[in-house]
């Protein structure tokens, strides 16, 4: 059905665009699945087949017209994000790359990219599989390393609670407190399935389905002694319940508020945000992109944990650049278990 | 009137005691003023005769009967909080002190009282007043010291924003951070005298009257390039207002949030608390309790801008005991200018 190119590559691919401005809840009537030419790749460039790409909380906020920490969308123009894919071919001038070698780059929502050779990384598909590079060993778990440890400043023996436990971030947050030592590691989640996953797959020593009762009266129950650490994917409630649970010179590692991102009204929770002072609470929002110095110990330690088994992931993969969008609105309403990915060639 | 102990002491003393626990605003029922015999001190105790005593906003946090960081006021006790003085008698195994001494401890709200010999501090009328003891020099300087330079990790050519400008916290915040490099610093205040005192003799290079339009709107345009950290003395708006306006990886350390100690209802802001995430915001709460380590480098440092006049303070006094409870709601009605004390005797 699709043209062959002069080079062997198809003359036209598919990519996403953003057409309107969601209102809250985004739907598919914002989006635009369009056909457009695959360029060859110029002086320094690489084409690449992209055979994964990943949807992540963040591109939501992406979709409003608003000054942020990453651009917004621009309208009827490719959408990005993390891919990885196979190099196709090689423009003139781009040293270090072969067409076949895999590579991770920024330039998803789309079938081919290209792409400029100093923004990719080589990665090694004989390491992990190709999407692994966009979860547990790639920026997701990055977040999560860089967050617990550093951010929320994690101790041997401290309690911790995380929320969107069962996600891409948060099931791995939970496993290296419990591999670092931590005395007690408490989840939340939104599906009884998702808590039975915590605790048998994950070893969670507590899990609760919040939507089962309030998360302040079931964190009190699973950490009677309170938490000293909380790493916060949700916002809302869940911060209010951590807060309140907090111990002393607590410390709250604040990576998304996914439950106030489709929020029209102005997100109304903590109420009890004074408690910081005479607990002497930390609290600090964080992105990944501050902590690529960590890059190094975090491949070398969660490298060895995947390798020993006794750090586990899971990927809900969605197949078909066309479900790419049903995969995202997917993810904000929970429906995946760890890292949400769309798979768009083998 | 007073009749005369043995010893040459009185027979009796005031103090006052909390009688109700206030909802919302304390009123002066909540409150009585009781005379008591004076004890003579016991093996290792002195007996002072307080001069001066501090009323403080956590104060308001010690009437309510809720597990706190400080035990709450019990009712129909004396309470307590910090008090300098002169030694008026000297316990047996008391060694260390004279009658005559002066002296900083931590029982106020009475006349005279019974110390501890190892919970009191000597200090020393000729380096400065008794009462600068309680304020400049005292608690609220060294939490304003530490508050600013370690819990918020103020840098030079930091923007600063201040609010409750004009107290005695709020001022020397303001102050250090300009004699320490400050690029930009801001103040807020609740009435136009304040707000001219905070420009002409404490050196801020912006300040508005808050009750005289939005705080967001007036700190934007006092810090158009927004600032990098904002010392808490309020909460609510002024907090919202902040996340608001700080740069990327600013720092805020809430020392107090006077605006919600005495809401009924929980409070409600700040609602755009999700903007810590992109802009790596990290918010500290804070008790000068855990910076009495930094003790030695503040007295040099801010005793020698006393010296040298380039730090300027201010205090509220409101003499006799009887008049105490009206300054702790004066305090907390924002009418004092600089530490608020209260003058008990020559």
């Amino acid at each position: 059905m699709s043209v062959t190119h002069p080079t062997g590559l198809p003359a036209t691919s598919r990519e996403w665009h953003l057409v309107a401005r969601p209102q809250g809840w985004p739907t598919l009537d914002d989006f635009a699945l369009r056909e457009v030419g695959v360029a060859e790749p110029g002086p320094g460039q690489i084409l690449v087949q992209n055979t994964h790409m990943s949807v992540d909380p963040y591109m939501r906020g992406r979709m409003n017209d608003v000054k942020s920490y990453t651009p917004p969308f621009e309208l009827n123009k490719p959408m990005d994000g993390g891919a990885v894919g196979v190099v196709a071919a090689v423009g003139p001038d781009t040293p270090g790359y072969r067409p076949g070698d895999h590579v991770l780059h920024g330039l998803g929502w789309r079938e081919y990219a290209v792409v400029e050779g100093k923004q990719a990384t080589a990665i090694d598909p004989d390491i992990a599989p190709l999407s692994a590079y966009l979860g547990v060993l790639g920026m997701t778990g990055l977040t999560a390393y860089s967050g617990l440890l550093r951010v929320a400043s994690f101790q041997e023996g401290d309690t911790v609670f995380v929320s969107g436990a069962a996600g891409a971030v948060g099931s791995q947050v939970g496993q290296i407190a419990r591999l670092k030592g931590a005395s007690r590691v408490i989840g939340s989640a939104g599906s009884d399935e998702k808590v039975q996953l915590l605790l048998e797959e994950y070893g969670f020593h507590a899990a609760f389905n919040y939507k089962k009762g309030p998360v302040a009266e079931q964190l009190k129950e699973a950490a009677p002694d309170g938490i000293d650490v909380y790493f916060d994917n949700v916002g809302g409630d869940h911060l209010e319940a951590a807060i309140g649970s907090l111990n002393v010179h607590g410390r709250i590692a604040v990576c998304g508020m996914i439950a106030v991102y489709n929020a029209t009204e102005p997100s109304p929770a903590p109420h009890n945000l004074p408690l910081i002072i005479g607990k002497r609470l930390r609290m600090e929002g964080m992105l990944v992109r501050d902590h690529f110095d960590l890059r190094g110990p975090f491949v070398d330690e969660v490298g060895g944990w995947l390798r020993d088994g006794s750090l586990r992931y899971r990927e809900t993969v969605v197949p078909g650049i066309e479900n790419a969008v049903d995969a995202f609105l997917g993810l904000l309403r929970g429906e995946n278990i760890g890292k949400m990915i769309v798979g768009l060639a083998d």
